[in-house]
């Protein structure tokens, strides 16, 4: 399979909601899809579609449509959900228990093996079958258990000293729920989730649209 | 303050992050900022910062730079954020209690009235002070306690049902947690929080990045 390099974040926010698509497809037992087919379904034009996939070296024959359990196989490896990498959690509180429990987790590949937190009120506590321990030993237990992924559910301030911390035992992902704007190395990957910019926007949109249709 | 129409969403979900440093300038007493301060704070260029504003009719004089309280509080009224609006979660799973929990509900102008759930394990629990209630009395609630915002933390299987019932009772603003792609009416804003497509993109960035390192 030919890939190009630098593949554009557009493309690759686009791939994982094709995967979700095909996934549901192949649950359907539907084998074969068009691209307006799959336009259809996605609300991205089949141009578009078409396009990027190209991007990855095509997988679909002109005319004959696309084999989804081959492109629904071909986008999970090329998502990287193949491959499993172990992670962690900093910030046992509300949200990263959320997280903690989110099947999501274990279906992108992610096995999660503790959660840490600086709380004495918390450190000891299960979630699960999972002991909470203290952040003091973080960077031994990431370089012992050769863990890649960090989960980051501190409040603001801890942020990116958990994050420097992480990177300097060797984690190369981190999964960004703080409301910080993280400075990270090149190599260091990072995926913000910030809830209140996602909820300020609606709060704006809702604001808005109501002023406009009054 | 003059307003354009039609702000484009990329200008819309930059406004949350101008919000955010400003209230961090602010707790340093910082009263005045430059466009190419601000600029080295959030990453955007000063032109792309001037232009964002003027859209919002300026806010700056130039060579003065901004009143930082001043332009805290008018974008705190943009975003819609001096308003109180009234919130219902459906879904009260680890998700659901986590989002519950959140302190940004209250600072994004939200007052959140209840937790539902269609479990009848569920049903009757409390999370902090508020007892979840039976999805089956959902119309009713909205209706009767003029809620307009719902937050929706179902499987993706219940999500759209959910947010037909949530509009057909008179809510215009839905904060979905759920992978699904809702489909509502124009009136109806809908801002989407989808965290397999954002771990998934972590994902892929982690294991391409690993493959051109090597």
């Amino acid at each position: 399979m030919k890939r190009k390099n630098n593949v554009s974040m557009a493309v690759v926010r686009r791939l994982p909601k094709y995967y979700r698509y095909l996934g549901d497809l192949l649950s359907k037992d539907i084998s074969k899809i068009s691209s307006s087919e799959l336009s259809k379904l996605t609300g991205f034009t089949a141009s578009q579609i078409r396009q990027d996939f190209n991007n990855f070296g095509g997988f679909g024959q002109q005319g004959y449509g696309y084999n989804v359990s081959e492109l629904h196989s071909q986008l999970g490896k090329i998502l990287g959900l193949n491959r499993v990498c172990n992670a962690v959690i900093v910030g046992a509180g509300n949200l990263g228990q959320a997280i903690g429990n989110y099947a999501g987790l274990e279906e992108a590949g992610l096995r999660l093996l503790t959660f840490f937190d600086k709380s004495p009120k918390m450190i000891g506590l299960k979630i699960g079958d999972i002991e909470i321990k203290d952040v003091s030993t973080l960077e031994t237990f990431i370089k012992e258990n050769n863990v890649k992924v960090g989960i980051i559910t501190t409040p603001i301030a801890s942020a990116q000293q958990v994050a420097d911390r992480m990177i300097a035992s060797g984690i190369n992902g981190i999964w960004n729920f703080a409301e910080a704007d993280l400075k990270v190395p090149e190599h260091v990957m990072v995926e913000n989730v910030h809830l209140n910019e996602s909820l300020f926007t609606l709060s704006y949109l809702v604001a808005n649209n109501n002023n406009e249709n009054k």
